[in-house]
């Protein structure tokens, strides 16, 4: 029986390239964010390669950890591949994803540190019912501003949210200086995450007990979705198998840095390791088509500036269906490891995607979310590559979350509706010219 | 690790009381519907103990099965019991009910019968879902009839079905004669699962390489499902846990008996056993309040006579959202049980039940179905009785299926919106007014 990880992986001290620090925005306060507790700050700073997970956050791990690692046999079947594809599943908890591995984590620092209450933002829902949960479990508020235009088209993550306790808005609201603004410009706006966040930062700062928290692309919360990694090496061990390709999608970078990144110590250290190949979708692809500069984390420019691979803060992605991977930026670690080209990506469209999807669906019996669906497809297409070579690779997919409240997203390219331009170079051009002034580069500091 | 059962349990030859003949309906033919394939008549009819599960059935249970049996620790802790809750996890697979465990075995055997496509009818959409993930697993097409105002409520049960390859049309269709009769009746009806069946059973008819699949009621079904209960044991054996109480929600009967009648084999035949108790609506009360005659089992009358716990075929339930639990009969095995005293019965309104579901899903993180939720309500009010008491019983209960798709029943909850008002003695009274003439009871047949 494989075991749950006691310890998390931190990648940093063994990145090829330190990370570039953070720098104030123009204008902007320099240093860390007040708000963020000494337990995730020192996360971020750490130099150990194992970080103790804490035994609150391990008992809450226990109730859907270790999630399971199985081959996808009949998908293999199907395709008439050589690979043998596996998958480590991380949908089958309340919150549906793999978002609840850094909520829980989150959740006991900021109340280590004194809150009684954590507001956030969510889009589609993912990040906002694992905090919500997290929450619960340990004894916080929790207070959810939901874009108005998923609050009314997706209801059920609202009520699933609702039934763990947390208390849900659409955003935006008159409760806020940003919603009322937002209002005034837009009387009828179904908002957007950018407003959402503006809104759940305002109402943390105006009350001593209230944290804002953020669902990723922070280094801690990659750290913390690195159980993922450590548990699939165990997994795959036990099936007497070693990757030869690791995939997963990529949002901001913790699904994908979560999966791939215990699989990345060995070779960061001189040896031998997997590829690793991270999936965007060409509506929003900050790898493939992106610049590695800095940039403000969120279109309010109200953050410090990262270097990240970007589209350029004010990128606005196509409504695809896989909301979880619309983010114009990558987090630190990812970016550093692709410009050192310790790993790989690639992009695809969403009717290929979803193809994908159903036919793992069709033959796993699990409807992966879209967001998963692109490491899916990746896999696949790796899976077909490889027969055509005579090859017999061992794939690793993360299926990082369930589709059961995406249907509607299948229905659409069953019913063959579903938009797929990709992004046009006019489109990238101009959201690159957002790209604030760079900075000049400071020596790199760890 | 617990093994998947190679034999089905054949609870038939084991009851304190030989199962009432069916009978033809006044006017009715007699004998065994001859749609129905020799491999399911010689189930319903075998008086061997342990009946082989086909090969090709087993090699399908083995992307689900086992399912996960788990102790609700966590659950335990918040209700303050001294009792040891397990459940019993059937809602992982694609269906996201134990529905698949028959599906897989019917189809099997039609597609043995030579049937190319099955046709059914479907109410909240679990068993029509059930039945395309079976009919894709063996290469036959499928057509569900799903009842109108469901198909506009439930459209994402309606999209699984989709996924899974089924065509799914919302009836009253124009299609068939008995759509086009209620269409002309009451042109604007949401239908009703009658209507459904009566479409199914007629599509069925026309088409030679066609055949009309049930989803619980007879005999065949409930066997199916007693691999929950196999399953269950070895697992409880594992935990070094005898169960005291053996809990399940019961709509006709397949789910409460799959998992009950191998924890009775041992009481049947002079030795020990749990107390077993089926959990019903307040709505629809069958065990509690119905009468032990013989009865039509579908509301069209067209079906023979089956001997069973009724509240008249013409009943019809309020529009609780346990949809599953809405069958005015039960299934003949459970009947029996129930009228020489073997088993328990209960039943409960849907707030408490729901409230139930809400404190398990909070606790240990799975969404029950509305079906399930019975179950789960049953169990802690036999734990705080039990605590009360001063005892320490061992609980196990059957958890049916997830609620996903069942939020809005959750959301009424919550919003103080069910209508929970039982049902009237009056009520009752005219339902059980329906009840044909009661042929003379022949002398037992074997």
């Amino acid at each position: 029986m494989t075991s749950i990880p006691t310890t998390w992986y931190n990648i940093i001290p063994d990145l090829p390239e330190p990370i570039a620090p953070d720098l104030p925005a123009p204008g902007g306060r320099p240093g860390l964010n007040p708000q963020i507790p000494t337990g995730l700050v020192r996360q971020e700073l750490s130099k150990a390669s194992d970080i103790a997970i804490p035994a609150e956050v391990l008992e809450h791990y226990r109730a859907f950890r270790p999630t399971p690692l199985r081959r996808a046999e009949k998908l293999e079947r199907e395709l008439g591949v050589s690979a043998r594809i596996y998958y480590k599943y991380e949908g089958g908890n309340v919150s549906g994803s793999h978002k609840l591995n850094s909520a829980l984590a989150q959740a006991f620092y900021y109340k280590q540190a004194g809150a009684k209450r954590l507001v956030t933002a969510t889009g589609a829902g993912q990040w906002g019912t694992a905090l919500a949960a997290a929450c619960r479990a340990f004894g916080l508020e929790c207070h959810v501003y939901m874009v108005g235009n998923s609050y009314q088209a997706k209801p059920y993550r609202r009520v699933v949210m609702e039934m763990l306790g947390a208390t849900v808005v659409p955003s935006p609201t008159p409760g806020t200086d940003a919603g009322r603004e937002a209002l005034a410009e837009n009387p009828g706006t179904g908002g957007s995450l950018a407003i959402a966040m503006a809104e759940a930062l305002e109402d943390a700062r105006r009350d001593s007990g209230s944290r804002f928290a953020t669902g990723s692309g922070e280094s801690y919360s990659l750290l913390h979705q690195t159980v993922i990694g450590l548990e699939a090496q165990e997994q795959m061990a036990a099936y007497g198998e070693q990757p030869d390709v690791v995939i997963a999608s990529l949002g901001a970078g913790s699904n994908f840095g979560g999966l791939a990144g215990p699989f990345l110590r060995d070779k960061l250290r001189g040896g031998e390791g997997p590829r690793c190949i991270a999936v965007e979708p060409t509506a929003c692809p900050k790898l493939t088509r992106g610049v590695y500069r800095y940039d403000f984390t969120d279109s309010s420019r109200a953050t410090p500036l990262q270097k990240m691979y970007t589209l350029g803060h004010a990128f606005s992605p196509a409504a695809i269906h896989a909301g979880g991977l619309r983010y114009h930026g990558t987090a630190k670690i990812v970016s550093s490891l692709y410009s050192t080209g310790t790993i790989e990506s690639v992009a695809y469209g969403q009717n290929e995607v979803l193809a994908s999807g159903l036919e793992f669906a069709r033959a796993e019996g699990i409807i992966p979310a879209p967001e998963s669906s692109h490491a899916v497809h990746a896999a696949i297409v790796e899976a077909r590559k490889a027969t055509a070579e005579g090859a017999e690779p061992v794939i690793l997919l993360c299926l990082s979350g369930h589709g059961q409240f995406d249907l509607a997203a299948y229905d659409a390219h069953l019913q063959g509706t579903l938009d797929d331009s990709g992004l046009s170079t006019e489109e990238l051009a101009v959201s690159l010219s957002s790209l604030p002034e760079q900075p000049e580069t400071p020596a790199h500091v760890h």
